[in-house]
Parts: structure tokens; C-alpha cells; sequence
């Protein structure tokens, strides 16, 4: 039975700060039966991301704009209910890009079958979906983290800082993670595997608490946060020290950007800051994968999940990744 | 005949802002004969660059500070006077750091010999030298130019930046050069082949001035200057484009440091940002002064010198080097 209302959350209108529901309109479409070369997915899972708020800013730079009165662009899991391609059948569990939407019909060469043997659909969206993928293309090949190192990690309780950090972790590296609240910190430490944690809404001068978490100095910093916390990790930087800037979620949304002053500190330290996209590794996604999933298999790493319900929270989420209110990776639970 | 009357210039006062003559002392005292293991230097010519103002400063980070009373540290050419070591014999010349001072008294492990073969006194202390190495390895190993690139290079006009333009030139880049003022400029296009100059002085919008003489945008750039030029390289980097850091001349003295606020545009272009000490590559300084020297011999590589007579001009010249005022690698002539 396939059903023939498609719910779906459109772009209504450009925030100039933090976004929240006020800038999506609910709308309800007939569904699109798919044509050949063809899939209707039935939503099941949607990733809630940071990014998400670039998309939708008037210049994103890497992707073009959300355009207003587009449905809202996001990656997710389902179920394929219908298809025009020989490559799917009613059933078969998929990633694409829905969007936020209940039901998407999308061209078959935009979805990608799930191998269940690897993950379930949540692990699919996490561990071993993009914020896996990023956060071990990041810390390994852009970091270039070695046994032994130091590695600091802000955003640390965030989707992409807990993989950071356990990650780093399992490569014999001393790992520690910045995060806001004590509980947040505790569970970095209790929980992940992280060896300190840094409560940075405790510490009145973050480089100091760096200084003191990291005696030795950071050899590499992967940034979720940007501001003022690039500044307090550059001062603390080894000589070779890497730096792989990943997010900026203190900058993303805000009104005035900071101005980083301690870029000077790079030419004595020999220091290297780097930008991180993980599709720039797209033909390598199946090792790591592959990767990840012995790791979880063996208990050495695993993701925290924050999964809230209903296609109506999809926006009250993205709000929620601004204002620190999750606690790892934020899905929202459409159906299934 | 050897002198018993050396002059030199201690340090005497840390400034602030700008280093000029009142922050150093002239004193006469008796040269003293060299040991086993040592060797006296008469000094002929001292390189004076940025980094002299770091290295006066109270935490230059890499290096030890220059102390008030010590001898004013710096680089320079001369001849062996006397030598209590079997490697060296009166009238050689060699290479070291005599400071400031017209007759320095060195252990002869820090004393290097000059191969006169491969360029004269004023190679050695600019083409081939410290000079020269900086941007052969910074353009070459850190912003790992390929040929057909745009290579952006700021202070072009100063001692780095003519070199590295020339080199990138010669490796089939298109180089194009920031320098203050319209002679400066013509000198970049008209004597040292860049594709174009930006005179910064006359440009209202830096940013856009680049994006003019960089239609497809920046692949390295190789950095002299830091503060608000950096902001607008960033802005125009293409992906995967690289920023060597080699000085921050702009920053150097100022009192208040520049706050950088495109780094977030790292994410999207995937950039780099890198510091450069040339010291990383000493094991290959052979090689490179080989190459350097050769494309000299074919005509395809000079070094604009400015020389300026007198001990007692050092801390003038060192003062010059601050408000743009020298015309390529600035050097003073103690004697010979």
C-alpha cells in the first residue's frame, strides 16, 4: 500500500541568526509515482547537521543556497516503496538525500543501497554514515595522527567530536576533548574513552585549560567550533602541529566573525591549519567503513545517538545543535 | 694586521613599536684572539631582516629573545682574521652569525666556508642565501607549486617575495605581486617578469584587486605580510589552494594583532594554511643553492640588493625594512 500524501517541510525564509521552525512551512503534496530510472523512498531517518545552516545562508561558498520555497535539503535512510529502476526493488533500505520530506522520489543514480551486514539504519546514518566518514578521514588523513600524539578535539560530545576522539584513541593517541557542562565531560571521559575533558563554559581562560590538559602541547587540533577556540588551541600547538578546521558551529550563525590573531604563532611552530570536506574521499568510503564497523564489532567504538520524533522536529533540531543541546549525533525519527 | 678595536652594537632598550637606533648601543672594546676551535671574523656584510624585530621582542617563541646588553644578533658574510681551528685559514670566507659587530671572535663549528664558485659575498647573503633558501623551500616543498598555478605573493618586493615569484615563474606559474606603491610595481612587472602587480596603496578593496588579477583564483599564496592581506587571499584561494606563512611584517610591531576571520572558508575550498622556517630544510640547502645558482647563470633569476653603508646603519635599516623603504634584500656593508 503506498500512500499518496507526501508531507514535507519547505524553506520559507532566510534566518539571519540561529534557525529554527519559524523559517519551514508544512506542506502536503501528492507523492510522485517514480518514472523510469526512477525510486520513491518512504523516509525514515534524517541526519540533522550543522551544516545544514550554511545550506541555507545566502552563500554557503561549497554548495548552492537552499533556494526559498525549495523542501529543506538533508541526507537520510528509508525504504524504497516503489521503483523505476532495475537496481531497486520495494524494500530494499537506501540512503539519498530525501530532504525533509515523508517521501521522495529521487533519480535511482542519487541512492545508495545499505549493506545491513555493516550497520543498522541508525549506524548507517552515524558510525559508518557521513559523520563516521568525516571524522576518520579527518583525524587520519587530513590530521595525520600518529601513536603517541596529542590530539584536542572541540565539539567533542557533538556527532562528529565523539568519533574524533575515540578514533584517535584506538590509534594510540592521548585524546582530549572540549565540551560544554560537566555532563557532557563526563561522559566524554566515562564513557568514550577520551583521557581528559575540558569544560570550556567552567574555564575562564581556555588556554590555560588547554595548557594544563595537554602539558606537552597539542600536536593535532580538529576544530567542530571555530572562534576563539582556534586561538586558544594555536597558542597551544607543538612544533608541526596540525590544525583540521571541520565546522565553525560558534561562527556558523553568528552575527559579527571572529578574527583569529594567533596565525603568526604558525611560522615558529611550523604549524598547518587545514580545511575539511569528507567528499573529497568518496572512493575510500567503503574501507573505512569497513573500518569502523570492526572497531564497533570489537567494543572499541561506538556512537552516541541523540534521536528525537516526528518530521516537525527536524527544524526545533537544528536549533538544538546551536544551542548545545544535544548530546551526539542528532537524528530525527520520521517513520519506521 | 689585525685589529685590537672591535665596534658593536648592543642591545639596549626593548621597543614597542618599531625598532630604531635608540634601541641600541655603539661600544669599542678589545677584540679578543680566537682559541683552540675558534676563529675570528672580520664582518663584512650583515643581512637585516624582519625577523630581527622578533627577535627583540620579549617572546619570539622559536628562538631565544635577544637580551638587553647582548651583541644584536644577525647573519652576515666576512673574512677569517685568525683561526685557532685546522678548517680554516686567514683570509677565508665564510658565513655566520657575527651580529652586530665589526670583528666577531666565533667557535668555528658555527662558522661555515663560502664556495666563491657559486656566487659572490652578496649571493651568499641573498640569492643563495637565507634569502634565497626561504623561498626556494617555501614556494617550492611547503606551497608545492605545479606548473600552470596562480601563485599570489605579498611583499613582493622585499627580499622573499622577489625571489619566490621568480622561482614560481620559472616553474610555468602565472605569479602575480601585492607591493606598496606604483615603482615598486613596475620594477615586479617590468625587471622581475611577474604576470602583474597590485599596489595596495592604491587599491580601496584588496579582495576585489586580487579576484581582478586572479580571475580563476588563487592556488598558493605565499604570505610576507599577515594581517587584512591574508583575509583578502583567503577570500580568493580556488580549492585546494595553499598559504605559506613565511612573515607577518604587517604584524610585526603593531600593537594591536589583526584578527583573521575567513578561515572558515578553508572548510569549503579544503585550503591550507602553513608556517615556513627555512632552518626544516637545512639538509638540502646544497641542492637548492645549486639550482638557484644555475638558473642565475642562465639569466632567469636575479636579486635586487640594497645596500647601505656602515655599522652604525643597521638599526636605520632594520627601521626601513617597517615602512617599506628598502627595494629588495636589504644589506649592510661593515666593511670590504
Amino acid at each position: 500500500m503506498i500512500p499518496n500524501a507526501n508531507r514535507r517541510y519547505v524553506f520559507a525564509a532566510r534566518p539571519t541568526g540561529l534557525a529554527g521552525p519559524e523559517h519551514f512551512r508544512e506542506e502536503t503534496v501528492p507523492i510522485r509515482m517514480p518514472g523510469a530510472g526512477e525510486v520513491l523512498m518512504e523516509t525514515q531517518l534524517l541526519s540533522i547537521d550543522p551544516a545544514m545552516r550554511v545550506w541555507i545562508s545566502e552563500n554557503p561558498g561549497y554548495v548552492p543556497p537552499v533556494q526559498i520555497g525549495e523542501t529543506m535539503r538533508g541526507f537520510g535512510i528509508g525504504k524504497v516503496l516503489a521503483s523505476g529502476d532495475p537496481r531497486f526493488a520495494p524494500g530494499d533500505m537506501v540512503q539519498a538525500r530525501p530532504g525533509w520530506q515523508s517521501h521522495a522520489t529521487l533519480l535511482a543514480s542519487d541512492v545508495q543501497a545499505l549493506d545491513p551486514a555493516l550497520g543498522s539504519p541508525l549506524d548507517w546514518i552515524g558510525l559508518i554514515g557521513m559523520t563516521g566518514l568525516t571524522a576518520y578521514f579527518g583525524i587520519r588523513a587530513v590530521g595525520a595522527i600518529k601513536p603517541g600524539e596529542t590530539v584536542l578535539v572541540s565539539g567533542a560530545a557533538g556527532a562528529v567530536g565523539q568519533m574524533v576522539g575515540q578514533i584517535a584513541g584506538i590509534e594510540a593517541c592521548r585524546v582530549v576533548g572540549i565540551a560544554g557542562g560537566a555532563e557532557k565531560c563526563a561522559i566524554l571521559t566515562g564513557e568514550l574513552g577520551f583521557h581528559a575533558a575540558i569544560d570550556y563554559k567552567a574555564e575562564p581562560d581556555l588556554a590555560a585549560a588547554i595548557a594544563r590538559e595537554c602539558p606537552g602541547g597539542v600536536d593535532v587540533f580538529f576544530d567542530n567550533v571555530g572562534g576563539p577556540t582556534l586561538d586558544a588551541a594555536i597558542a597551544n600547538l607543538r612544533l608541526g602541529g596540525r590544525v583540521v578546521i571541520c565546522g565553525r558551529i560558534s561562527q556558523t550563525a553568528s552575527g559579527e566573525l571572529y578574527g583569529v590573531k594567533n596565525l603568526g604563532l604558525l611560522i615558529g611552530k611550523r604549524g598547518r591549519i587545514e580545511g575539511l570536506l569528507v567528499t573529497d574521499f568518496t572512493a575510500r568510503f567503503g574501507e573505512a567503513r569497513h573500518w569502523i564497523a570492526a572497531q564497533r564489532d570489537a567494543g572499541r567504538l561506538k556512537q552516541r545517538m541523540h534521536v528525537i520524533d516526528g518530521l516537525d522536529q527536524a527544524a526545533v533540531g537544528l536549533g538544538m545543535l546551536f544551542k548545545g543541546e544535544n548530546m551526539g549525533k542528532l537524528v530525527v525519527r520520521v517513520a519506521g
